[in-house]
């Protein structure tokens, strides 16, 4: 057959950017799970489930072919291109500009999904990750804002996590900025992607480069620095004077007093620089750290054109946090989920097998978590293994 | 940029042989996973987690390459053959030869996973489907492979099962008895693909080209009728003098022995003729059914030879549970399982937006499922909304 040697790595490794969840990490991951998942349904948040890989062309829609050169692609049986999701917002927003279109508005639904990117993996950046998210759809109130903000929140704090912050941004307030600036298409794109680096001697070029008079230059470049607490917001309205902007102001404003009636406020600050990664973002847009992790254990914010896209009009708002990253910043502050403890390992010699049997039963029937020894043992293997497998209690029956 | 317009299907469609779980199907399958994860947890196995996809080398090694066909495949940017997993069992040897080397023998092991398989479509058979199973590694006792059967049968319950009936085979009783007729590989082969597909007139053909004598042409051609309760094994015992067949007999009987010491056996019967699809078992087979469904909802048995592939001799155990056949399964026999109940819609007129956010935080922190209107309604908005949304109890603060 001519069949090529396999190498130790392709046998024992595997692909890049992925990996495996041992026992430990796997209980912690499904601890965290759990919590967030009980803690969306207690906000009255659906589940849904969509495939692992879609039609590249769904999968574009909402994002853009920009997106392709990141995703893991391969074809069906009829040579159609097919991609593994790399994130579930357009998923869900295709479920529901189908399959769900008749379902009573506002929908409110959330997810616990793996999905894919082709990137270069690093800490907190995997190929393959998981993202817990929520979507609330049908609705352009900042009461929405305000709550998926504030489950953003709750969904941190249910996962364990003591010391974090919430940024909040608004993309109107940045594009309104720049329209009165009348800066053209293409450095519109150029500040985005500068604020998004905050690179800021890039945007010092760039607004050196736009013939800004000096206190129109003086408003973009303070853009970046408008980060911290409510005075933020009074700092912004006195460099701007257009519409859009100010109302972009008054939007946070609102969706801020809101948050102090969830009581969520503490974890709140402002941060107006803030350009998040999609392009679909219509207005609040904010992301989550914990202090020593440099990357955003959350993100999200205001779409309201993706549905569109998929020809149901229909303004969304919702976020994702990752799983991962959430055992990083709590494995960082020293802080572990509640996992459930071992209790009891049942151990026997050669003619009580039957009644180690019966035995474990009872004693799982009334919750407790027990391992049955593969076989007759003796007493001294019994305690060793009850010590290496970190049970509580060692029942030997002999 | 000559862009191809998108079909509908393009843009709506999802892949063949895949779903989307919409909420009540996801509640369902969420609520079915945790009560299988806490039963296996209560049975002291631990879960583990692994990447979608590995390498092509990887998952052919305890398989071979006929599974090849049915794999999803595609490339990384090394040129490098991967494919979405079509099973656990060997990405979970792979951890076990590798990361897990030092771990305490014997190991019990847990998964809540998707597997994909490119097949054709049917009810109980798609593409993407959910698979819980549990590994037994370390043990070649038949005390291990009767904690295995138990334990599928206590997770059929804990997943709200009542009627559904385990059928035991052996390998070694069809190997022995292949052997004792002095059957040839390729006969052997066409003998085993016959009894998987219960095609009684081709066993018949085999029998005859096989040039048998009257009594062991007999013998043969009962296997697929061996199929009953205890009675079975005595009827198999007088069709058979080879070791090989006794042995298998023997380690049947010793395994529904402990069966009843777990009070499984009323769900137990033999069926010696179950050849599994894999050609990795070495004992101990065994499927579930329920009545009404044509396919098994579990399966498992004996593989002591999957881990010396990779280059760690270690019998082992297990089986993998369908979360969809299950959820089919609940369906058929109008059995629900225990989903939460949504308990209280709160509603508000314009003025009461604060109020109403701090009632729901206090009923929620109460364990209540609440939900919040989407903004300000009116009366009668709300116990449209309430009702439409499934609410128990609406609160409305004016």
């Amino acid at each position: 057959m001519g069949r090529r040697m396999r190498t130790r790595d392709e046998v024992f490794g595997i692909p890049y950017g992925t990996r495996d969840f041992l026992p430990a990490e796997a209980k912690e991951k499904r601890a965290i799970e759990s919590l967030l998942a009980e803690g969306f349904a207690r906000w009255g948040y659906d589940e849904i489930v969509t495939p692992a890989f879609e039609f590249v062309d769904t999968l574009t829609l909402g994002n853009g072919r920009r997106i392709e050169p990141y995703m893991f692609k391969f074809f069906d049986r009829q040579n159609r291109t097919l991609a593994l999701r790399h994130e579930m917002t357009t998923p869900i927003a295709r479920v529901v500009a189908s399959r769900m279109k008749g379902a009573e508005m506002p929908l409110k639904l959330f997810y616990l999904s793996p999905v894919y990117r082709y990137e270069q993996a690093q800490t907190g950046r995997q190929c393959e990750f998981y993202q817990a998210g929520v979507e609330f759809m049908g609705s352009d109130s900042e009461a929405a804002d305000a709550e998926i903000v504030a489950l953003a929140v709750a969904s941190m704090k249910n996962a364990g996590l003591k010391n974090f912050q919430v940024c909040l941004g608004q993309v109107d307030f940045i594009h309104g900025l720049m329209q009165e600036l009348r800066l053209d298409e293409s450095a519109q794109e150029a500040v985005k992607a500068a604020l998004e680096a905050h690179d800021l001697v890039g945007l010092r070029v760039l607004a050196d480069q736009a013939g800004l008079a000096p206190k129109e230059k003086e408003a973009l470049l303070a853009v970046p620095l408008l980060h911290g607490g409510t005075e933020i917001i009074e700092k912004a309205r006195a460099m701007t004077t257009n519409g859009q902007s100010l109302r972009a102001l008054d939007n946070l404003q609102a969706i801020y007093r809101l948050l102090q009636a969830y009581g969520a406020e503490e974890y709140v600050k402002f941060d107006l620089g803030i350009i998040r990664d999609f392009g679909y973002y219509t207005g609040m847009v904010f992301e989550a750290y914990t202090p020593g992790l440099g990357f955003p254990l959350c993100g999200g914010g205001r779409y309201d054109r993706l549905l569109s896209d998929f020809g149901r009009g229909c303004p969304a708002t919702g976020f994702a946090l990752g799983i991962e990253r959430i055992m990083l910043a709590l494995e960082r502050e020293n802080l572990k989920p509640p996992v459930s403890q071992k209790d009891t390992y049942i151990s026997y010699a050669a003619p009580k097998r039957e009644e180690a049997i019966r035995l474990a039963g009872e004693r799982r029937a009334a919750g407790e978590i027990v391992e049955l020894a593969p076989s007759e043992e003796t007493r001294d293997e019994a305690v060793r293994r009850q010590t290496a497998k970190g049970y509580r209690e060692l029942i030997y029956i002999e």
